[in-house]
C-alpha cells in the first residue's frame, strides 16, 4: 500500500525473530523483509524522540568491526540522516557528527580514524551543503542535542547513539528506517510475550512511533505540495 | 599529606596539560602523577554522581584497541570499584557489568569477547564475592543504573561510560582516582581559559568534588571504627 501510494506511512509493531525463523520464512525481522521489497540496498537506523535524535553509521556487527570505517558510508549516513529530519522539522538539520575514539582522537593520541576518515567525511558532507561539524568528542556531544544545539547526531556505532537515546528517552524513542522510498516507523522494544494478557504492557511507544509517522508523512505532503506549487509558479 | 595520614583526602582542579609539558615537568597530568607519588601501577577511572556511578576497564586507548579485553583486568576493575562504592555508600554496591558489542553480543553473532571474556570475568568476581552480574546489552544497563536497580556500572571503555555519565549528570559528575592508597576526588572539566576573569566559571562540579571526598573519607573512618570496634570486642 505505501509503495503503490495508498498508504502515507507505515508503523510496525514488534515481533519475534525467532519466531519468524521457525514459520520457515526467509527473513528473520521487519527492516530485511521490507528493505527486500522495496528493492533497496542500504539501510540506516535513525533513532528519534523529541529530546535527541540519532542515526547510525553501523549497526549489529561487532565493536571491533565497527571501528573499520568508510569515509562515503559516512556522508551517505549523513544524506540519509539530514532527508529524515527535513521531514521532520520542516527545513535542513544541523548535525553534529561523533568522533570515533575517546575525546575524538585528541590529535591522533588515540587512534587515526577521527582525523583520517571522519573529519574528510564531515568536509565532503559540508560541501555537499548539509549543515554539519564535527568529529566531536563522543562524550560531549549528546547533551548538546538535548539542548538543541543540533538537530541531529550522527554516531559510528551501535551503542555511541543507543545508550544515550535509551538514556534520555527510554519510552518515546521510535526507531526509523532510512533508505527505504516509504516512510517506515517502529517501536523501539520487543515482543514482552512475558506479559502477555496480564494488562501491563505501556503503549507508550507505539504511540510516538505512530505520532513520528504522521509527522514524517505531513512533512513529505507539505514538501510535495511546496514543491508543486514552485513548479506551477515558474509554469506560470 | 595524605599519604602520611595528616590530610583524609585530596581534591585536585582542572590543569592544562600542555602548560605542564612547557614547564618541563616529567608528567603531564595530576593522574599519573599522583599514582607515580603514591608507588601505584595500576589505576582506574570512576566517575560518579548521585544519578549514577560507572567505572572504567579502559580509558584513554583507541576503540580499536579498547576492544581487546582481558579477563583478569575486568574482575580488578569490579574489585576496585567496590572498594570506592563501599566507602560511599557504606555497603557493599550491586554491580552491573557491560558488554562490549551490540546486544552484549547476542549469543556470539556479534563479536566473542562477551562470552569469552566477560561473562567468566563476572563468574570469577561472583566467586570471589562481589554481588554482581553481566555481561548486560550496554543500551540498556544505564537506564536501570538511574533507576536504583545497580549502584555501580562497569563500562568496557571510555565512551561506554563517558557517554551516559555527562548526558545524565553534567554539572555533578566527578572523577575518583581509583588503585591509588589515598582518596582523591577531581572536577570532570578543563581549565576554561576563554571564561577566565569573566566571573562566569560555573562552581558545581568542584563543589560536587569536595563532597565526594568528604563522603568517601568519612567512609573510610567509618569502616576503620568499626573494624578497630570490632577487633576490640575480639580481645575482650
Amino acid at each position: 500500500m505505501c509503495l503503490a501510494g495508498e498508504a502515507d506511512a507505515m508503523v510496525t509493531a514488534p515481533l519475534n525473530k525467532e519466531a519468524v525463523v521457525l514459520s520457515g520464512q526467509s527473513f528473520s525481522g521487519h527492516t530485511e523483509y521490507i528493505a527486500h521489497l522495496c528493492g533497496a540496498t542500504v539501510s540506516r537506523m535513525l533513532l528519534a524522540s523529541d529530546k535527541l535524535a540519532t542515526v547510525h553509521v553501523s549497526t549489529h556487527i561487532a565493536l571491533e568491526q565497527a571501528c573499520n570505517l568508510d569515509r562515503k558510508h559516512i556522508v551517505r549516513t549523513i544524506e540519509l540522516g539530514a532527508e529524515a529530519m527535513r521531514l521532520m522539522l520542516g527545513r535542513s538539520p544541523h548535525i553534529g557528527v561523533c568522533g570515533l575514539n575517546p575525546h575524538a582522537g585528541e590529535h591522533n593520541l588515540f587512534g587515526r580514524q577521527d582525523s583520517e576518515v571522519i573529519a574528510p567525511a564531515v568536509e565532503e558532507a559540508k560541501r555537499l551543503g548539509f549543515d554539519c561539524s564535527g568529529p566531536h568528542s563522543p562524550d560531549a556531544i549528546f547533551i548538546r542535542g538535548v539542548r538543541k544545539e543540533f538537530d541531529l547526531i550522527v554516531a559510528m556505532y551501535h551503542d555511541q547513539g543507543h545508550i544515550p537515546m535509551k538514556l534520555i528517552d527510554f519510552e518515546e524513542t521510535v526507531n526509523i528506517s532510512l533508505g527505504i522510498p516509504i516512510i517506515r516507523t517502529s517501536v523501539d522494544h520487543g515482543t514482552a510475550f512475558d506479559i502477555a494478557g496480564q494488562d501491563r504492557a505501556d503503549c507508550r511507544n507505539m504511540r510516538a512511533a505512530m505520532r513520528m509517522a504522521v509527522k514524517m508523512a505531513s512533512g513529505r505532503l507539505h514538501s510535495a505540495a511546496a514543491e508543486h506549487a514552485a513548479a506551477t509558479q515558474g509554469v506560470r
